[in-house]
């Protein structure tokens, strides 16, 4: 049985991180949800690298995956640990922040500083809980839109992510097509799959059934949901890696010695690192942010809002494409990011499509891919000669 | 969130299974364990179909499957459905009850009237709870051995199952090779896999953040974890199907309408799905029951006890092999299979394998698949003619 160690801090409610820059949005300008919902107000976190050129015409931005945040290229406040895509986007990296102005927000629904479940809802003085309007990819996308708006640039060079990221790129090419030059979605998909909708469903319920969610109230409660976040987060994990690579890394090694103990014990180093897993996020991850960004995450599907038609929602658009998967990623596999290029080439959009060979599965995004790097330097390079870029 | 409706039953604690015939071990006849522990008294519940012929020759052992029990061709007493494998056991079915005496026992460990955590620990009058020593596929099939040996049979014809009823096929060829006239391992290996450890220590770990799981003592304290072995199931229940199947079946349909509710309501058709086979499955299964059958299927790997080397284990083998596997089975791979049989070819044992052609995933086994009946029913008549038997 998983161990907590006594928590470092309190439960983590809505809070300015100081390390993030915010934008506020008053009681003017509230944010149109797909639910029907018009929030108000409403903030958003976010980080900026680089330097905004002249004609605002170098301005990237990343968006990212489910339980990502803005802290990209800098040190994560709660964390400690360096940001999350140090690989991709940094001084001569494929995003190069000597070259390009890096805008990354945390989405709407998160918990690191854009307003979410666990903000105060005005009406009542209290965190929102599950009064918290149902967020789609799009509201993220919009949240961004307005962000980017209030930063007075009006079109993107380039819009990146993977997985959920992704899905915000895609959805951008698609709402917005005139204001994004270029697109470059990961190890994503135009629709989240029944098999994904299963395993988020999962996750879910094993955040509702650990008593201290208290229906959604933990943070007016004093409690915490530390046990049903950290089994959802542990079971998310094993979608994220490749048998091969849990192989390669694990296999059926012992932990301690050599010998089962016979017990229920972390016996094998693959039960270890997943506790560890599921502990470590828990610190960081705020519980009903998590029901509510994987539920956006279910509910997107682009061909869904076009006749069922994906062409018909790139039609016309004259966003360059370079869409990426890997061959081991079997949550987002290469069928899906297939999918979106006959989409695109029956659109008759400009689009590259490159399947990196890896064992390590969805995550492989995320980790040393330096066949995903060459091809999203080359990508972008080409892309900011067109633009007039430096 | 799943709601439990009020249980039409007591917690299940050891019943003897009055449609089942039960075997009893005095203390005289202890099952001598993988642990070391010597378990006694002990019992197991099972159920027979057809005849033992004149020679005994013609006794067929069912092996079930992580969640099964012994009731493979008759109406389950607790959940009043159809036998579990009625499409392979029966009159003129490829284990045609006609001609072969059909046994099928429930695991050591199991909840079905076998010993099993539930079952009454002498030493204290209550039921073990974790006191029970941890099981193995080893000694799922002693206990097996030990039934046949009381019913005076010899030499079983034939030990047929999928899954962990395959690994005690396997485990059954190896202990007792001179016992076992044909076997048939259907959807399993020869080895538990690092990616199905991990997804059993998540179902474990749901199990034990259950505050009514008390340790393992719900039994006595009068508790039920039954949300957290709903939430296990519905993770499994997953690895059992595959993509295919689920787009197939579910896709991304609504429930009850075409548009989203914008909630945590079961909006998908699968997620409905899901939280069905969750809570229908706490109604006929043991917490810690779970943790006891996963635990076996994680320690299981017969080449660790021969030195690295599968093809020892089956070494000198007279017994012959049919093995089945599944396009579509992501839990226990086509190469998993593979594995199997090149062993028992390098150790020049007889042996066939067939691949069977399906989109069901896992489950595939258990369900209607001509290419398994027609494979497993040529296996089977052949093997028959071979032994004489009419």
């Amino acid at each position: 049985m998983m161990s907590f160690a006594p928590l470092s801090s309190e439960p983590r409610s809505q809070v300015d991180d100081p390390s993030s820059l915010v934008m506020r949005f008053g009681a003017d300008e509230p944010l149109m949800m797909d639910s029907g919902v018009a929030l108000s107000p409403w903030q958003i976190a976010y980080q900026t690298y680089g330097t905004l050129n002249a004609d605002k015409s170098n301005a990237v931005l990343i968006c990212h995956a489910l339980t990502g945040d803005q802290h990209v290229a800098n040190d994560n406040p709660v964390t400690g640990k360096p940001g999350w895509w140090l690989t991709m986007v940094g001084p001569g990296k494929p995003v190069d922040t000597d070259r390009f102005f890096v805008i990354c927000a945390n989405v709407i629904g998160g918990c690191m500083g854009t307003t979410g479940p666990a903000s105060i809802n005005p009406a009542t003085g209290e965190p929102y809980a599950l009064d918290f309007p149902v967020v789609t990819i799009r509201d993220m996308v919009r949240a961004q839109a307005a962000l980017i708006d209030k930063l007075g640039i009006e079109s993107l060079f380039c819009v990146v992510g993977g997985s959920m990221g992704g899905m915000q790129v895609l959805q951008w090419a698609v709402s917005y097509s005139n204001r994004v030059f270029s697109a470059l979605p990961i190890a994503t998909a135009a629709r989240h799959s029944a098999q994904n909708i299963a395993f988020h469903e999962v996750g879910r319920q094993a955040v509702m059934a650990d008593p201290e969610w208290r229906s959604g109230r933990y943070l007016v409660e004093g409690t915490r949901p530390s046990k049903g976040l950290a089994v959802a987060r542990m079971g998310a994990h094993i979608t994220y890696l490749s048998e091969m690579a849990l192989h390669r890394k694990f296999g059926r090694n012992f932990q301690d010695r050599s010998a089962p103990t016979f017990s229920f014990d972390a016996d094998f180093q693959i039960e270890s690192y997943l506790r560890y897993q599921g502990i470590a996020f828990v610190e960081r991850f705020d519980a009903n942010s998590y029901l509510y960004v994987t539920r956006a995450m279910d509910y997107f599907d682009i061909a869904a809002e076009h006749g069922g038609s994906l062409a018909k929602a790139f039609k016309g658009s004259a966003t360059r494409f370079c869409v990426i998967s890997f061959t081991s990623d079997w949550l987002f596999p290469t069928s899906d990011s297939r999918a979106i290029v006959h989409a695109l080439n029956a659109a008759a959009a400009s689009v590259g499509f490159v399947e990196v060979e890896s064992d390590k599965g969805h995550d492989a995004f995320l980790l040393e891919e330096p066949e995903m790097f060459a091809a999203a330097r080359g990508f972008i390079d080409a892309a900011a000669r067109v633009r007039g870029i430096a």
